[in-house]
């Protein structure tokens, strides 16, 4: 069967995404969301994206969030994926709250939009804890530290390179350097850091520049998808460990290639979490058919 | 100034372009054309796209096509952008013709549209002549011989490679092969042999397997751009170069990374010319906001 379809083409930092509607009816059937997200994401032949959002109804809070990858499964949570949903139902008057909650796979998460003139200029997003101990990450720090991987040296194929490890839901390497990070050659450094055994389910890889105690840039290499633009849960790592380190303040502005995102830390003592502050942009409105 | 235009994403062959018409009324300012053409086909963070395709008013045809490049610059011809600019006219009722003339920046391009049911299955268009004397195409044949380079030799850092060279409007070298194209290492031969001393203005690279004499497999680096899905003059180079050395006949079905194309030899004896057939689709119609 063919059928016509609306989406929105959307994007936040480079992450690119089509979004549709079914907080009124399913648009795509549940049984083939996988199929029909994987063929409207390819790039060329089709629409193109990194994934699909789907806007739901929810019992819990005022919007449900789904959204699907590129290769056609759901995933958990995607921080530039949430700002543009909180975005699209705010301009389309779905949820017309500045403040509003999102069911996602995790838990329910708060968006609060910063709007100026009906125009949505950022939205923040609590990201959650950040987890140092390495069994929870999971990492392995080669001194055999068991309470946290904090600056220890990594072999790199000989090469040591200085790293530190905290999940946000997944794992994070981060390694603040003094070379800038644009002189860092990611395509050696990336594949050998994600896959070394130091991270039993592989790692994301970033390199940090810290400008000042609240100004950082990041250079981001993706588990299982290589040089990104932009990574949320990344740059929220980055903060927290710099801010554990005694690097950077509790407001931080991180530049990343795609763009720049705010991170403030709160500091519970035992534990810390962080809110992320970001842009996303809608490109274009479209129609289209699509096999069903 | 923020002004709402209308446009049509399609793609042939995975060679995609966003489509606006101009046959009515101008849309974007001839001054803005390059820029707002590299602007929206930026991927990611605009709309995406191999280029962008205006259809507008022709004094000596039924449609005039023109075509920039996603770097914002104006391409004289492009085969698979053509072929969707036919289709766009005739499924918009702008030229409602299965024999329609398209002026573009070289001549006046007749394209033969194939409809079904309304539907537009395949497009024909000319492609010209093929041009082997070596000082057009141009191309420095190894043996000196000044009428032709066919099946020469040609030094590729210590390995011999044997190729031919052949121009319509542009400059391939073609590589029939034994060795299955799924095994050539593109990215070790593609670059070496673009930017090769035979080669004063650089060349398009094709690997060949000849199936049978009507059906052939292509694997394409395209001049400053590397691995491409699809090539409608390199392919159809291919077929002129095979023909003239007798490897193959008039009609050739061509299977290329992207798709399948119908190439047609007409051998007038002391030259040749060629028709390309192949199909256009559209993916998605679309509203955006610009900035001019």
């Amino acid at each position: 069967m063919i059928k016509e379809i609306e989406f929105t083409k959307m994007h936040a930092l480079g992450n690119d995404y089509i979004v549709i509607n079914e907080t009124e009816e399913e648009i795509i059937p549940e049984e083939s969301k996988n199929k029909i997200s994987k063929e409207i994401s390819t790039r060329r032949f089709n629409v193109g994206a990194d994934g699909v959002i789907f806007a739901c109804k929810s019992d819990k809070a005022d919007v449900r969030f789904r959204i699907f990858n590129s290769d056609g499964s759901e995933a958990q949570m995607c921080g530039n994926g949430i700002r543009c949903l909180a975005k699209y139902v705010y301009d389309k008057d779905i949820v017309k709250k500045e403040t509003m909650k999102i069911e996602t796979m995790e838990d329910i998460k708060e968006a609060r939009l910063t709007v100026v003139d009906d125009n949505v200029e950022d939205i923040e997003i609590d990201m959650g804890k950040g987890f140092f101990i390495p069994e929870e990450i999971p990492a392995i720090a080669p001194s055999g530290d068991t309470t946290e991987f904090i600056d220890e040296e990594v072999d790199v194929e000989g090469e040591k390179v200085k790293m530190s490890a905290v999940s946000v839901g997944n794992p994070h390497a981060v390694c603040f350097t003094d070379i800038n990070i644009d002189d860092i050659d990611l395509d050696f450094y990336g594949p050998r850091i994600e896959t070394h055994e130091a991270f039993p389910e592989k790692v994301n890889v970033h390199f940090v520049n810290v400008l000042s105690p609240e100004e950082i840039d990041i250079l981001t290499w993706e588990r299982g998808a290589g040089f990104t633009y932009a990574c949320g849960t990344g740059t929220t790592s980055c903060v927290l460990l710099g801010y554990k380190q005694g690097l950077l303040n509790e407001k931080v502005l991180a530049h990343l290639s795609g763009g720049d995102l705010n991170i403030t830390v709160t500091d519970h003592s035992d534990y810390l979490t962080a809110v992320m502050k970001g842009a996303a942009f809608t490109v274009y409105e479209a129609t289209m058919n699509i096999q069903i």
